[in-house]
């Protein structure tokens, strides 16, 4: 029976700013990427975002950004791969302190927004973020886009990496995601999403725009937990992918 | 032989803003407080000033202070003890990459700045320090004000304590550090402050302004690295508590 | 016929963070104290919420407060008369930079949160705060609580200051406020603060909790942006003043 | 008799870090570019910069940057042209407050950093920052580097500007600055620096690496305030264009 794991951005609050449905979502997703303070979070949502992950036996992982609260995190910075090892091993450190203090175990890190995005092409970006996680704790499951050069460079350094795919999305027939900017960029009608979902994991394949078939292995799927249909996708996409004989299970529990 | 542990505050640098002369004067010190970020340092700093310590063997501590860069965590803010706890499990976390990411172990956490006198007389903040410090980690030792509700509060939590005194502060007879508002708060003289420290490890007293002996019970001393004489000064109590038969090592050495 | 001013805090967000339903409410409220950055908003709600003002004829005041966006500057900061005065001159002439971009004029200043609070008890502080109104621009009005040492600090500073009154908080028999930790500190009924605020401004007194009239002189009513029932409350209020022959207009039109 | 402008970045420190020599190298600079506080300065900063500058009667600009004091805003950050006018807006803003509580006007922007060279080649930057400065004041001066697109902006947007020179780097055949990363970017020798400015400001030629002469028309000279040399170059340049017969002169009083 295949299996996949379900991820999504939590505890991305700040202060008395509200953000995300943490509490209803955490039911449906298996691996928590949990904000660390510097795109979003702060040390008492980190505190109480922890405790969520507990509660529903969620995996529980490190979710560093780069450090712009104005811009959460979505905005290019030009970091050195030096600065991007001391950000990561920062982020993930002050996460892995709450982690400790509710005598759990950290199970993965997946970069945030930008960093993310430029981690996924540029190998030097990608290598300094995977020799972080790997300096932390070389236990820890580094998250990916499948086929990216984060994936990559996570089985370089010797972490177990875990490929994700969006459901959401559309496909390039490179396997690349298709630019947010292109009008079809998104995939809005849910019961579509999912099935590009099931047959990534049968079949190993996704339909590019490009009506050509592209090789992708999931392993995690991300979800996301704010926008208005966002808890009824969870428990759309959670139940479609039972149904379909698929058992959705955190990602430490099956690498 | 008496033993004693001298401790300073490193890494305080920010960015491209140097302060502190670390690599001169971490040749005097047994014990490093490393700025987390919050009042100063930066990731950067904490990686190069972890590395720094391990070459020289000096035992490694957090010192988390306040969101405060502009005041260097030196302004009183009104937090709640659970703001306080949040803090410093964040801090000593973030602290605790670095040191992992080095293959060492964290010795111990002394609060800076506001935070540090704050804690000192409020029981209940002192019990959220503690409680914090205690989660991440059991093992870490608490720095704390010699007398002070820290310390105490480290007992009461089940932590390792060290009682902290200040070579260059004249004291009342209450044990109470003279207020720096006072001018004779200050002992600028190298030769009678550390003929202080020595009395205090050697006959457990120290006379205060009111010319009243108080009893203190000194395991770790605070030297200063920053000001013109810091590293002289350094140099010459490192040597003059030798020639006293006085050993200085690291805190958990002989703790 | 008695003329007041309704106030009502603005550009509370930040970043991708929400806050406040800014667009409805400004259309009961005559002038906005529109946040500068430091405890919350930032360069780009700035500009909107002055532009929003302007279209709605609002009168445009600056909104300083503690650089602690965490805590919403409702967190003591332990700041000199000195720094006071500096953040207020940033944070005025920051705003003022969107006012002028816009062609208006900034109508008025108002301190917020722990900053306000304190200014009310603080002559040192007050008198900093006004200075620094005063200097960035002396036609400008200081808003402050009614009967504090702000509103005495703004008048001997030589600028037009206005008293401001709380349409939902019960008061003490010296005319202070009372504390939001005792039980009975708000009024939730709408129609028993709008009643208050009506007997201020007819017959200048409030009956205290200790069932004694107080002499209070309003020219500023401050309402809630935020909060369930805000924007009904708003109309509530707004309506009943006018029937109750009371005008209701911006404070630079009448004071 | 030919007149030029010599400017300088003024006003980097931080809370308790120190950075520059201002109190010196005000001496020798005719128009200062002050920090705003998102790169590099605070308000306490600016106010006692402002000060400085008015006493040596130096011409007052803002010097806005990215909102990245860990990286002093020389890490481009991917902002929208919209974004950049409301950080210009904002910091030119915040310091034409010290600058009117001291009774005083503000002479022009300069934009720090990567900012500054981002919109050296981004005519949608340049024009947003143009558009930002005209806006907040139509008689504000401009500076970018000569032959940019900042200046080409500034002009379109009805602004005047000042075309910068840099006496400490070489230059390329086409008018661009040689990139740092080469070897021979920099000009250490001070008496070839200052030759290479007296024949840009008599003859409007400068050679550059290719050996060819390259037209350029400079009216203010950037020179650097720290560094060890820097109040040493600082003397000496000014020096030696007044032994040339060439006024030095805030940018203000010819342009």
């Amino acid at each position: 029976m295949p299996i996949v794991d379900i991820n999504c951005d939590m505890g991305e609050s700040f202060g008395t700013y509200a953000k995300g449905r943490d509490e209803e979502i955490l039911k449906y997703v298996t691996s928590a990427n949990i904000a660390c303070g510097f795109h979003a979070g702060d040390p008492s949502i980190m505190r109480k975002t922890v405790k969520l992950a507990v509660e529903n036996n969620t995996g529980i992982g490190a979710h560093p950004g780069f450090p712009d609260l104005a811009g959460f995190g979505r905005r290019k910075m030009d970091v050195t791969p030096e600065e991007a090892y001391d950000l990561v091993v920062y982020q993930v450190g002050a996460l892995n302190g709450f982690v400790k203090a509710e005598g759990q175990y950290l199970q993965h890190v997946k970069p945030h927004g930008a960093l993310f995005n430029m981690a996924a092409q540029d190998r030097k970006l990608a290598d300094a973020i995977a020799q972080a996680v790997y300096d932390v704790d070389p236990e820890l499951i580094l998250f990916g886009l499948a086929g990216s050069e984060l994936v990559q460079a996570g089985r370089h350094a010797g972490l177990r990496t875990a490929s994700e795919v969006f459901s959401d999305r559309t496909y390039q027939q490179d396997g690349s995601l298709t630019s947010r900017r292109d009008s079809n960029a998104l995939i809005t009608d849910h019961h579509a999403a999912v099935q590009q979902v099931i047959r990534m994991i049968k079949e190993n394949k996704v339909t590019s725009l490009q009506n050509v078939d592209v090789e992708i292995e999931p392993q995690t799927i991300c979800i996301h937990g704010d926008g208005e249909s966002a808890v009824e996708f969870a428990a759309y996409i959670s139940k479609a992918l039972k149904e379909a004989d698929i058992e959705v299970s955190k990602i430490s529990s099956f690498l």
